[in-house]
């Protein structure tokens, strides 16, 4: 099959084996597939990531001599079943799925069991910047007829957003700051405005991103260069209960953070930042703050994202802002380098 | 009055005015004021707190070019209650208080209650390492009958162990991680003891606070060079939820409990580190830490340690490991240096 391929740090248009469905697997081809900023991260600090897999005591396994198809924001269209394989889906089908491949007898209680990403971190499973992928049967879940793939396809970067969102702690009626109004910015903007929380005041220096955080539920969107996001809070609201969501993930923006949280205030860190970064602790003992890291959704959170997708109750069209096929994914990792332009692409195969 | 002057960022015994109580006020004659290692921390770092208060919002009042006398942890004797001052304490009482001195009409909704320390941060009301002192009269609390003062003394520093302890969270049938066995770290432990928490693992290179840390309640004491904090708490148990106290305050401790959190794990930083310091929020992340910071107590948190001092359930005469007079408070402070010879001075003023 056609694949954008990771291969020396840089990322090639190759051809690649097909992947062939085992026991418990199904075979899929990719419908769409959205570039996500930590795909651009890993092409860039894979090997540091691999150094700190070891610090947390769950080293990695790719290997970063030999090729990985990345893309795990994906919908597609179900091919084939494995053998022996019971599967609550049906070759024509399409389906979203966590990028996440179970092993066939998945035993959630065993201390190693044995979890493969799809499209992330794997040499063993092809993500969908290919034209064919295997997803785990237990995990792919079909969308609804009428539902628009390319729709569905932002289910995953939406639902980093709910957790995000869940983790914090935030309650209807509150408020909340977002700093950053990339996709996963945007993501907990949405997240924040179903729940209810009023004003959200969103932070970014790009214009155009700045414009998507209104439509998607900001209250209020600053360019820090001319007004920092809390103080924007303090000139629309102020007093309510405020929590600030880091969705950039630069160094420097925590302590950021930090110093914007008022006295006892909350703190909820998305933004994946790969690099060291100075802060103050002194800041936080003295505001008693909490801060409070979030990554990833689980399964309940994923599907509550697909069914409000589903319903319309998100409208993500306005984040997409780019097609490439196959061939054009290198060219698109280079121009998510400019917020002004772009939010998310979406590689979708049949377009060549 | 003598006292032990902070004058240019040295410490000096001097002769200085002696202290007249207002409305609302009482004067004390210092009995015992323990020397807190935020102290030694101000005598160096009073500059750096004062930029650190303007960038949480609350500019410090204090001018250094102006005499200071520190000493928060006291018990002290009732001389005299001030003019139109209704006080529920007598001349002849032992009481021990907060360190803060309320406004004669205090009124804690107002949007500045003008509360000024009582032996730190402040050029107005001098500490315990000086013979006398103002206190609040509505803070001063009298110390029962036949306990004996120099214990009581140590109420302020015990409260924010139960304060760091509360604010984390844990809960009985839990296991706790204490990173430094000082007596903030001693604090925490005997907080967590008295709470149920098992196990409690203490970490310190020092082994006269490893025995400490075993006499004030940890199940188990290591030597950070010889066992990990971590590891030990693995090799006891390992299974239980844990909350891991970081009770050290020097750059690189934040990012060491963040390493050593178990995945969504909690850590709860006590230790007061004044430097910036460097953290890889990606360790947060990929674990999604819960970081609290913990700040002094509140007035409940005050009274129900003192209470548990005077009935015997804290026994904190362990801790206490130097007497000196004011004139040997300068020496103490260099002598507190050393972790292997001491854990708390006790300043009394009647040793001259």
């Amino acid at each position: 099959m056609r694949a954008a391929v990771m291969r020396n740090k840089a990322l090639v248009v190759d051809d690649v084996p097909d992947p062939v469905p085992g026991e418990g697997q199904i075979l899929v081809r990719t419908i769409a597939c959205g570039i996500c900023g930590s795909d651009l991260h890993f092409l860039k600090y894979g090997d540091k990531m691999l150094e700190m897999g070891v610090d947390l005591g769950v080293p990695a396994r790719y290997d970063l001599s030999r090729d990985i198809v990345m893309g795990h924001e994906f919908s597609a269209e179900v091919l084939e079943v494995g053998p022996d394989t019971q599967a609550m889906v049906a070759p024509g089908d399409v389906v979203v799925s966590m990028p996440v491949m179970l092993p066939a007898n998945f035993d959630m209680t065993a201390p190693d069991p044995q979890i493969e990403g799809v499209g992330a971190y794997s040499n063993v499973y092809p993500g969908g910047y290919g034209e064919l992928m295997l997803l785990s049967s237990m995990l792919a879940t079909k969308v609804a007829d009428g539902v628009d793939p390319k729709l569905a396809a932002l289910t995953e970067p939406m639902a980093v957003g709910v957790h995000a969102v869940n983790k914090s702690g935030i309650k209807a009626g509150e408020a909340a700051v977002v700093l950053g109004a990339g996709p996963v910015g945007l993501a907990c903007i949405s997240a924040l405005r179903r729940m209810g929380v009023e004003p959200i005041v969103a932070a970014d220096f790009s214009a155009k991103r700045r414009e998507l955080a209104l439509v998607m539920g900001a209250h209020e969107a600053v360019d820090p260069h001319a007004e920092p996001a809390i103080e924007a809070w303090r000139r629309i609201d102020g007093v309510k209960p405020v929590v600030i969501f880091e969705a950039v993930g630069v160094p420097g923006m925590l302590e950021q953070a930090m110093r914007d949280a008022p006295r006892g205030g909350r703190v909820l860190v998305v933004g994946v930042c790969m690099e060291a970064d100075a802060v103050r602790p002194m800041i936080g003992i003295g505001k008693e703050l909490v801060i409070s890291f979030a990554l990833g959704y689980d399964p309940f959170e994923f599907g509550a994202t697909l069914q409000a997708i589903s319903e319309g109750e998100i409208d993500v069209a306005p984040m997409i802002t780019g097609h490439v096929g196959i061939a054009g994914v290198p060219q698109a990792f280079e121009d998510l380098g400019k917020p002004d332009e772009h939010c998310k692409i979406l590689v979708e195969p049949a377009l060549g």
